[in-house]
């Protein structure tokens, strides 16, 4: 079954990462889960599979997953680990890696990452190591997971000294983005992907992010503004990926939000009561638009527009929009000299001239983002 | 300082594996060790260092490779793991990794892997996966990890399930292999490594094996007929690797003698009181040769005269020379089916028409296999 018309007029465009010989596809649409027999079978031929999926992703939708590879006649084992941020550790992807091995895949096998960005990022790693490198498709269930993190190759576990910190640079065969999927998110969830569609708007879309303040609504209800949306920041992300894989320069721009996001995860101790990854960035885009003001590299007027959209969509855009006030200066500090993008010790951070016009910025003084965090924790 | 000149006409060559934008050079020579820092400085300026080591080697050569750091005025931190092959899991990756992290080291930060094969892998797995990669250079002090693991850029660590199911290709950014430093080998960790070196005139040199068969003592006792095998043993491994780096085909003849002989240490549990890596790859190639001459492939005097040269330099040749005789065809073949050159469950293995005419065989029937080591167990 190919993937279904979204506009009535033709069938959705597939998306080529164009990578030499590690392209791959992003297959996006209602319905592309049950044509995943299909896919390996025509990818991977006399192939056998692994599922690698969560607890909550593998009730909703492994079923379907086992029942299109038996379509295929394709023989699969399901490996599923807890679902959150935790499992994204050295002790749940050694439980995964054993598991894969006890299932007796071989090198040509492939593994089928089911779930959002834990998931994708947790199991690419697994693949990427399994006897030096085993097949991997990327299926993920998550807004945030289809529109970032399945699609680049990005893949890593968490450590004490902060996230993402321990991985690989693995790219997938394949994406199979079903956008029906995501209906079964909750409403948190889905906005917190938002935030990551947005982003791609504010890199250098700044028509897209025009047409995001007009369409959102439809965009976090479905149908094919959602589709849209998905495809569009697939494309942009793709796009940014062809020009610098193994993120040597730009790269960096898609941490757009990243560093501040990322320090406010770790001050909670990636407590997704709290804050979600989703939202972090969503902070953080908003707080580089205004440190970037603050540099005057652009006007308030950017950080206003932005955090007009992202209140109407729900989306936190404050340091003080956080349950629980507990954030002090040094502990944000420490965890941005932690964040990976720092380079012999200067700060590199991704600033904007306005929506859609941002650039990386080396060498930006630590004091400068200390007296803007001061400012910013006492307002 | 450069390499020292070996026979007195000249520098030592330095061997290039030629792996396009992931070339890299190999440097032999008695002293080479003392050149670290200055090689450092010269590929990765303002890069600071962490070596990671064991507590055998560390206690050896730390000191020097420090002093040759500061010399360069690079700084920098050294992990030490337990010496030998346990240290090659999950746990000890793990260290690795958060210790490396705790001591800042970045992207752009080199690691020194300085050890034998064990450290090697472990390192270059770790190296590869901190920061989604770091650059690192391989220093191996064994004949073994010189000859063999230190070039070509397989890293990795074992499982329950077997050895090396788990890992990177990661290719050095450059290897500085100190002849001197084998002088600190024990005689049966010198012979393990020849084992090894004599593998290269059995894949496809057999002037090399000739020349081995009226030199090796000379080898073994070091010198300019040590260095000399070990470029000729670099050179033969850096034209396989080259050939075919992620072993999709012919880099598989670098296993010859290992599919038998990973069964034989996975037998005896990795017990390196019974059998280290390089004896089991000494009896792994006579019963690749013998099994050759049973497959008609070739007479039975290829498998002679390896023996034969083998007893002369005190490698065992018989799965009766491994102390202790609990094994069973059912447990070698369990781990022969184990074993990462399974391939859609037919087996594959290094056959030889010959000294130094050796090739892949596809489709081993593994009935065959089991009537072969039947026989040897009897005998």
């Amino acid at each position: 079954m190919a993937p279904r018309a979204l506009d009535g007029s033709a069938d959705w465009p597939t998306i080529q990462v164009d990578l030499g010989d590690r392209s791959y596809d992003i297959e996006i649409g209602d319905g592309v889960l049950d044509t995943i027999g299909q896919r390996v079978a025509e990818l991977f031929p006399h192939s056998r599979a692994v599922i690698v999926t969560d607890d909550n992703v593998g009730a909703l939708y492994g079923n379907r997953v086992r029942a299109s590879l038996e379509g295929s006649g394709i023989e699969h084992a399901t490996v599923c680990v807890a679902a959150g941020e935790p499992s994204k550790s050295f002790s749940t992807l050694e439980d995964v890696v054993t598991q894969v091995l006890d299932a007796g895949m071989e090198r040509g096998d492939v593994l089928l990452a089911l779930g959002g960005g834990v998931i994708g990022d947790l199991a690419g790693f697994a693949a990427g190591i399994i006897r030096r490198g085993i097949k991997f498709i990327q299926v993920p269930t998550s807004l945030l997971a289809q529109v970032d993190s399945s699609v680049g190759g990005k893949t890593g576990i968490n450590t004490a000294q902060g996230k993402n910190l321990v991985g690989l640079f693995n790219q997938p065969q394949l994406v199979l983005a079903d956008t029906s999927v995501l209906d079964t998110l909750t409403d948190r969830e889905m906005r917190a992907g938002y935030a990551e569609v947005a982003k791609y708007g504010l890199i250098d879309r700044p028509e897209f992010f025009t047409w995001l303040e007009d369409n959102f609504e439809a965009v976090l209800a479905g149908g094919s503004a959602r589709a849209q949306a998905v495809a569009t920041s697939c494309q942009a992300k793709a796009n940014v990926v062809k020009a610098d894989e193994l993120e040597q320069g730009s790269r960096a721009l898609l941490n757009l939000g990243h560093t501040f996001g990322h320090s406010l995860e770790a001050a909670v101790s990636y407590d997704s009561q709290r804050l979600v990854h989703g939202e972090g960035v969503a902070i953080g885009m908003v707080l580089a638009h205004e440190f970037s003001a603050r540099m005057n590299h652009c006007g308030p007027e950017a950080a206003e527009r932005l955090v007009a959209h992202l209140e109407k969509v729900g989306l936190p855009t404050r340091i003080q929009d956080i349950p629980g006030q507990d954030f002090t200066v040094k502990q944000l500090m420490t965890a941005i000299a932690q964040d990976k993008k720092v380079e012999r010790g200067a700060l590199t951070f991704i600033l904007t001239r306005g929506i859609g016009e941002s650039f990386v910025a080396k060498d930006v003084p630590d004091s400068a983002v200390r007296e803007f965090l001061e400012l910013k924790l006492t307002h």
